[in-house]
């Protein structure tokens, strides 16, 4: 019984960790459609929610499962725990990147605007963020993890620099409100995957120190 | 020892209400802050925020500690599984609505752009839904979860209309920009409380019928 447990806590980590790096790649994905105007990357993003959708449902059962049939110890209880909600951060974020690429849909029917260089930098951060969050929870590294909760700052930063570069735009030349209003939104998708992935970080530290570290100023 | 599971078990719905309905007073409050122009329903929502985030962490260790003294029974385990998960989206409902004031902070600064009726018809919708979801889900009550589903189409609607509506008005004058920016994105704050709702609906059948209805289109 108590091999068949630790072997299914292993499965579980490697379910989350391929759902992670599923989501990775949509994320990519997804910013190569906006930037590089690349139609062919639109359509694997819409695959990949399918497949990113049965993942979650099944590691759902698999939590259910655990529970219910080896009725873990404390410190299990809460990884257990903290890999349902770490998996329904992973569907969201990996929504996310379902909805930038909607919005490229709508970007590549319309003339490039000026190259926005800090959408892709802010796509490499959200992205960094989700990989090392997960990896923090699955291996249980609350250094990691704070050190994930300290880059949402920067991309924070960075959607107020391109919010108010866009809103000039959209204010001088009204020929490009749609489309620098595309833009935006999709700087939003990105920062809301890095608060997801910030969501994950705050798991991990409470699985390993049973810290809540939500809601606090300084974790 | 049965006893004082039901009793937790009671208190954990109580609590989960008790989340919801101050959840529901920020979104009116807040909205009353955009639509009426009344500064004195901005600190209030602040107030509340505090008051849900003790609640969230609370009601998760309330779900932790159910499951490890008790070791519920399957149905018992699914419905704190899945109240703690409709704790994780009270706590982030109740996070649009202070995204929402945050942006009338802004447009308040600024002269009235023209009533927008839809974004109060929005707030009524996902008040709503917000709370017969969580009555849904504390009173197992899988029709009701499902009507909840169906309401989300009017907003998202509604969100498509006013994005319309607010687009051209920034196309046409541009010194109505950035207001009508505030606009549309407190209009998207209304539809995330609609998606957390339904995220709160799906988890209610889920719990009742054991069937996972998320990525389905026919629920």
């Amino acid at each position: 019984m108590e091999r068949h447990f630790d072997e299914n806590l292993q499965a579980l980590k490697f379910h989350l960790m391929k759902m992670s790096a599923i989501a990775e790649v949509m994320i990519s994905d997804a910013i190569k459609a906006v930037v590089e105007r690349n139609e062919a990357m639109i359509h694997p993003v819409y695959q990949r929610e399918d497949q990113v959708n049965h993942m979650q449902i099944e590691i759902d059962e698999t939590c259910l499962t655990l529970i219910a049939l080896h009725q873990p110890a404390a410190g299990d209880l809460r990884f257990i725990l903290g890999a349902a909600k770490a998996n329904t951060e992973l569907e969201r974020l990996a929504d996310e990147a379902v909805n930038i690429v909607q919005r490229s849909e709508h970007l590549l029917k319309e003339p490039p605007l000026k190259p926005f260089e800090i959408i892709p930098e802010m796509a490499v951060i959200a992205r960094g963020m989700v990989r090392d969050s997960l990896h923090a929870f699955v291996n249980r590294n609350a250094d990691l993890a704070r050190e994930v909760l300290l880059r949402d700052d920067r991309l924070d930063d960075l959607k107020d620099a391109i919010s108010q570069e866009l809103t000039d735009y959209m204010t001088q030349d009204s020929a490009a409100v749609a489309r620098a209003l595309d833009l935006l939104l999709i700087s939003r998708y990105l920062e809301r995957i890095g608060d997801h992935a910030t969501n994950i970080a705050e798991i991990a530290i409470f699985v390993v120190e049973g810290r809540d570290v939500r809601h606090h100023a300084n974790p």
